[in-house]
């Protein structure tokens, strides 16, 4: 999770969500490190998340991600927790609670409806206080500007 | 729809699930015209939509695809209903429902939680038999190979 931190921090020091997220291959390889997009591609879809997925499935030359684990600093929303079970990602790890927009702990509950195919082992709030804190910052600064 | 369709047959012929997405501008001109190539560029992210939703913002240089509309000739998923949100589409038409893996009319019907942002205007079933056809054709064909 410090990792994925770490990503979050380059996120914010270019104006983005601070959110990293980071997967690791069934024998523990960082297969991708990548922070929140979404300004800098003008991609709406461009979550540090489904840029891991992408990036992971890249490098293994395959569409789906069996037996990788993910960390991410915020709970993942509805788009990304459904990537997440759509790639077959084995474990998923998250920071932050997000009442607003998760999509995990909150919101739709993906894992939890009989209609999501593929449901990951679920560790949430892992360095939970660092992980808001870089949010916390960000949402100040961008009120006050 | 007809040319979502047309999309949708050219995934037939890449041996990829049969689904089309096309992105109208706000004054009706075709943005994005996209079909499903999960198995092609192994991205298990590469529904329709979300390509179609990318390839709408690259050209219209931005991350939100106000005024715009989206065509898919099936329900979307929960990944793609979601992006639609966040990519905040004015409107939503599509084909086929898809009570297995739909993230709309069925399973975690993303637009009536309290917590989805931007609701599309929603408009399913349309030409929903050819859309239909296409994908039991595909599955009909992959079962006996």
């Amino acid at each position: 999770m410090s990792e994925a931190l770490q990503a979050a921090r380059i996120a914010l020091q270019h104006d983005e969500v601070p959110v990293g997220a980071v997967i690791l291959s069934s024998d523990h390889k960082v297969l991708a490190k990548t922070h929140n997009r979404v300004e800098t591609l003008n991609d709406p879809t461009a979550h540090a998340e489904i840029l891991a997925i992408r990036r992971a499935c890249e490098i293994l030359n395959t569409d789906k991600l069996v037996g990788c684990s993910i960390y991410v600093t915020l709970e993942p929303c509805t788009m990304c927790a459904s990537a997440i079970s759509l790639a077959r990602i084995a474990k998923l790890y998250f920071g932050a609670y997000d009442e607003k927009s998760g999509g995990v702990e909150n919101g739709a509950r993906i894992f939890t409806l009989p209609q999501t195919h593929h449901k990951p082992e679920i560790y949430g709030g892992l360095m939970a206080d660092e992980c808001s804190e870089i949010l916390r910052t960000f949402f100040l600064h961008r009120r006050m500007n």
